[in-house]
């Protein structure tokens, strides 16, 4: 069972009821986030302790959830969650683009990729100030450089931005200057980081791990949840399969699915699914009508001089291109753009 | 190198020219099909052979490909394939709908599934009488009983008919009464299955395996079409990953990336793909937003009555609302329906 | 339930006693194989049913079986079989080595491996007269010139032979030569194939299919044996994973995971599994630790010239080298070699 | 290329031969462990490069190497590493076994445990202290409760310990306890926390990403040693696969494709491997079989009270049955125990 208290409850109020449900001779797991507490209630309840519980005046809500994953579930919250992410919201009507490049290399190629995303009507710039390489030589990332010039092309160009959080130490740095924080594929089980971004309050995009099963994924979303943040929008990006004609699979049925068992938003990036710009087009229109609410999706100036990712990234025309196609699909699967 | 004879060329038209390939100096790989006569020259060759070959009036087309397949690839025919399918066409402007029960059972439920069908403006009505099943003891189909009661209910109802062919002595038995033989996805690599329907005419509609790769898949085309059967469809079912939510992973990205690679059309089979009927919906049209020339649905009156993939099927509402759906999306993104 | 017939039954008996199932209420499944008769009794059955069908004289075996997998089961047979190949056994204390190239070429290097064979100790001779290829363009096999070799080789030399059969109409063909029947990876769902092999006598080497699960190797046994031929000897080759290093991913857990649901024996192909000969040996130790009742081992007098499977084939004297540390691990773990 | 200093060099000899690679054009990747100082020279180079760097005196080794891992490569080092670990050596000719529960739970089961380990001869105690659960809701583990019990058994009962580092910020926590650390599958590609253990001195356990290829699992070592720490032991321990009949696919073949590429001693898990406690025995003794210099097996008191992987653990009985297996095992594979 899951308690979860009202914004302004007091720390008084918290023990109390922690104190109350451990008399009734539960065990507790409290979560004490920026924007909400809340209340794990751990052993075999009965219906009574539900009702007992919602009677105090600063419980906001108690759920009692079968599935391994509580607040992430529809059945904690049957209403679609919708977020602020800066100058927007997703999870509603609207479809949100995040576009831009893999890493941020300079500053010119954020503020060129920044009009173009003003032009066409894309929501966010993206760009990773720190890198997960898969080799230590490799070019890591810019670092809080990168996080400077994404905060100054923002400023400059009223975009919202999100860029990746590798470590529990980056949380605090990086969440200044962003608007969401993005956690990569290859973090998505670092539970120490999840607890991280969960305890303070901006907006966390989660991707899913290039091998984890959706309940996984889900539970991974249900630490930072548990931890207090309920802004969590989660990032398809494609698995690992025996296929190699892509660099991943695209599992796109992850879209209706995740909406089936989460009110959580779903994004998607055709990106890294396929790998090659030539196929991303068709991969991002098919995440649309799959129901997706956003797409991420990389894109360069020059991809032949991208310092990574150049092949799967689209062009300015690629996006221009992509931006009119996405406009036209849009009203007809539900969403406004 | 890939020599293509003109349809009415003679006996001695094609010896003369393998005679001449083999004084060459080159192996000669001779497939004479009821449509085409394919004659594959194997060997490193230059450039005045091709010119030679071209030379001979009652050879059609000459074609040096570099990839693995040849006959498939889209360099060996740039335009995309038309292939006609009874009543209609397919790998053209429309959208082709291909729907019914997984497992013809009996009459009044083809009856009444071609009646919706009808209604909708479905093409093609898909049932099975040979039926591959994981288990000895389960139902195999009822045989040529089914494949009569398919021709009688399209004899009735004005649409064409796809059926499964197991084995390569069933295919001159199912021929005479479908308009498309099915190659199912356990038989993809079944060689001699793939030359068999290849030395026939009528079109064949190729699944590809739940583990190969799209360049294997390409390669068991290749093997009809070398027989000189140049009428394949090839359909996207999903594929064996780690996942269990669902039955398969569909993958989405094959169908802009065979068709980069062929000029074969290409449909896909949702509800394989995911194997639970609230799913298929979405990825349907997200099959039709990525490029895919048609669908093939499973659709039964009681899903819950079905012998067999019943948690798949849509319902007749269910596929009445999603053919509305897709009547608003097809246009959108260049197909008619 | 499944009821198993003396061997001696008449037809008569048989239909008295399907004759009875029916009057039950219960729905048949009939299997007469040259050398068993199978009655499956499909419905709800109680404890007496069992009795009932013990107490006729001619009811070899009653078995009630709760997996889906019947005559494979440990359940329907407790102690392990133990299977006839021509001049050996497997499945028993002996540690069976089957080698040979992967295509049969000529006879010379045939008679070359025998030689080998024979000095080493090797049981069985492999090759393969029949080939499936991924490409048409691809050498196809010698086909029955190829199983007159084996067979020629087989009468001088004394060993066994093995080779695979692709279609159900060479069935008849190929077990006259062979001792035993091989069926393929891509062929381990060809049910029409399985049902074929189950009606005739040889024993059956069935290869698991590259991406099936446990389960499904184990059912298309099944197939076999609810044919009649009970002498069915599985082989673990690897199955398809996102590595590339190896050719596939060799599952040697399968060998005590099979073990533990099944009676049948278990060998293991090394050389398919990891598709590079450098790693061969320490794969076939490995192999014969976990259990293993066998090796399928591909070995070429010059891997550098073979047709097929070159990089994965053993040179005579890594098959000697091989067979030396063989020897010594064998009795460690159980085995007589 | 890579140049490694000698042990003993100072500062101003690291600035000298950085400020000389960089006149010559080069950049440089410099990392200064605890143990040694690497120097990687990035861009095109020549041969005379080579001379002229392995002319310094304090430079211990230049190496040019062509694979994208360099440190970790067989390339760099011809010879096997081996590695000092508490008590004993890990990666020459002694097999080493690493036992206990997955989790430390409380004193007693350690005493018990290591009791058992002393009288078989296991040379490590193993247990963790920080657990990554896929729920935030289970149980996180003790924490430095935990390794304080570690390591007062380790001091009573002469035992090596090893346990799981899941954050950079534990590092130095955890090594004054261990004479391990092991990082687990789902922190592979944890790169700030893979360079983290790299500048410390302690001997680090690195298990395969579950969906992770053998070269990115090198290239995850590379990271450690880059930093300069060269005590890497690799342990293969399932990857994910669509099987589920065990709870991975242990990949053995990952043994001899590792030592091959690398000088690196691997070990290898089969209770996270085959995730079921009568497969165990099987797996332990094939892995030993292929090559493995150790293994690490999970082993409780009372499995079925066991807080995390009960279904896993060998009992004592068990472990001590398995031991005298290997005992014989051993030295027919080359190792001694």
């Amino acid at each position: 069972m899951i308690v979860v208290m009202g914004r302004d409850c007091s720390d008084e109020q918290i023990d109390e009821i922690t104190k109350r449900i451990k008399e009734w001779g539960f065990d507790v797991n409290l979560s004490k986030g920026e924007r909400k507490t809340v209340i794990g209630v751990i052993g075999q309840q009965k219906e009574e302790v539900k009702s007992s519980l919602e009677a105090f005046p600063y419980v906001e809500k108690v759920v009692s959830v079968s599935q391994p994953f509580k607040l992430v579930s529809r059945d904690f919250q049957q209403e679609d969650s919708i977020i602020d992410i800066g100058h927007t919201q997703i999870g509603g009507e609207e479809l949100i683009l995040m576009v831009g490049p893999c890493a941020v290399e300079n500053e010119q190629i954020l503020i060129d990729t920044a009009k173009v995303a003003r032009e066409t009507g894309c929501q966010l710039l993206r760009g990773g100030a720190y890198k997960p390489r898969s080799s230590p030589y490799s070019f890591q990332g810019l670092g809080e450089e990168g996080l400077k010039l994404l905060k100054n092309v923002k400023d400059k160009k009223g975009l919202s931005v999100i860029s990746e959080v590798m470590d529990k130490e980056q949380v605090n740095l990086v969440k200044d200057y962003v608007d969401i924080l993005q956690i990569g594929t290859r973090n998505m089980q670092n539970f120490n980081l999840l607890k991280a971004v969960g305890k303070q309050e901006k907006p966390v995009l989660l991707k899913r791990g290039m091998s984890s099963t959706i309940e996984e994924w889900l539970m991974a979303a249900e630490y930072i949840m548990a931890e207090g943040n309920f802004n969590v929008i989660l990032c398809e990006r494609g698995i690992r399969t025996f296929e190699t004609a892509t660099r991943n699979t695209l599992d796109l049925s992850a879209v209706p699915v995740v909406k089936s068992k989460s009110h959580l938003p779903v994004v998607v990036d055709p990106s890294h699914g396929v790998g090659k710009s030539e196929f991303v087009s068709s991969m991002s229109k098919a995440a649309v009508a799959a129901g997706a609410d956003g797409l991420l999706i990389e894109v360069h100036p020059s991809p032949e001089n991208a310092i990574s990712d150049g092949p799967q990234s689209l062009t300015f025309d690629g996006l221009r291109k992509l931006v009119n196609e996405l406009r036209e699909l849009a009203p007809v699967v539900g969403k406004k753009f």
